[in-house]
């Protein structure tokens, strides 16, 4: 699996993939990392990549040549490329998203800067567009390691454990119910913090029904769209 | 303003400051950072931070002590810290939150690593507890920073036009329209791609009503809950 990041900044994505899991993931081949800058792509002889935005507005824009080259270069090049643009203008990202998209072979995320791209770049490319939630940010780095990141831990051999997949949030569209590891009783200042005593007894059919009670409990209170969708889906 | 971040990989959080606006709001000393490893709080020999989940399930839980011992070291040597702890069970982060968080004085992130963290370190320091969005990450770094950056913008200074934040998505519940730049028509490959004309005309009133049109479709396409959203408090 390849992803290649097109972005500005590319020195602000790099070093996410230096530690932890991913970085051994990495090392394991198990996918392969290219940076790609629209400044190199662009003709101006200051390099320059963004513009104002035409009919007014405040900031400017990423243009569309620089970026047009970039992306011309990559589908001339790769394989397959498969092109993900992140802008909070677009359909929100999730874990069925990410389960998907862990089966595609080359990944490029086109990354927004300023205040944002040209649309006509993002109608020749795209074969999606996401956004990971309703915020603002400076740039489409972060949104696309957070693609990233949720796609590879669904990639074979990247996670040790993978039970560690089925239990989790999300994916019966319900919020995981809340975890406890040992002391059994934390105490400190004169306090004592106990974890559920249910937990302690070993009945797996008691823990498995006060667990999906705790889940419920959460989701209704947290995430009242996600508990609907759940009952619905049910 | 401070941001503490509370993570066993600080190197993969502070490289993304290294660069562009942020780089340059923290060289004016808008913002300060401070990197706080619980590995260093761990009364183990070997500087053990995980265990198995009480009552059974798949993968490691970040243990209480070693994360009580370093949010306590906070809580003593900090004026007023405000803990937010980076968890898929959570409410959704959005820009109601980045702009009232950027009036606080002293953010403390924790992001959680394994399965999760033990429970009882969250009831005991959370003030807030955010998910960014309904997809499972290998930790909480990359929403830390996410809530960073989106906070960081609305900051005063950090950006160079504040006009920029008035005109965004979500402002409103709407979506951004789309938005171009030059040239007006961008031809390649004996194809023409054009800006919508009524951009090109100049007439500044016309201009913000075809863009509300446009946010219109584009959020009722996209984001059904958001136009609802939109259309309930207007």
């Amino acid at each position: 699996m390849k992803f290649t990041f097109v972005s500005l900044f590319p020195n602000l994505i790099e070093f996410y993939f230096q530690d932890s899991i991913l970085s051994r993931a990495r090392k394991q081949n198990l996918f392969k990392l290219a940076f790609i800058n629209p400044r190199d792509f662009s003709e101006n002889p200051y390099h320059k990549v963004d513009d104002y935005k035409i009919g007014g507005g405040a900031g400017l824009l990423m243009q569309v040549d620089p970026l047009y080259n970039a992306l011309n270069f990559i589908q001339n090049k790769e394989d397959e490329p498969y092109f993900i643009f992140l802008t909070p203008s677009a359909k929100l990202f999730n874990q069925k998203d990410a389960k998907r998209l862990s089966k595609k072979k080359n990944i490029v995320f086109i990354c927004g800067r300023y205040e944002g791209i040209d649309e006509r770049v993002i109608e020749i490319f795209a074969n999606e567009v996401f956004s990971i939630g309703d915020f603002i940010l400076t740039g489409g780095e972060l949104p696309a390691l957070t693609l990233c990141d949720a796609i590879l831990r669904n990639v074979d051999g990247v996670l040790g454990n993978t039970c560690s997949l089925e239990e989790e949030s999300f994916e019966n569209n319900l919020l995981e119910a809340p975890s406890f590891s040992k002391p059994f009783i934390f105490e400190k200042k004169g306090q004592s913090f106990y974890t559920p005593s249910e937990f302690l007894k070993g009945n797996h059919a008691k823990i498995a029904s006060l667990k999906t009670t705790l889940a419920f409990c959460k989701t209704k209170f947290f995430r009242p769209d996600l508990f609907l969708e759940h009952k619905r889906k049910k």
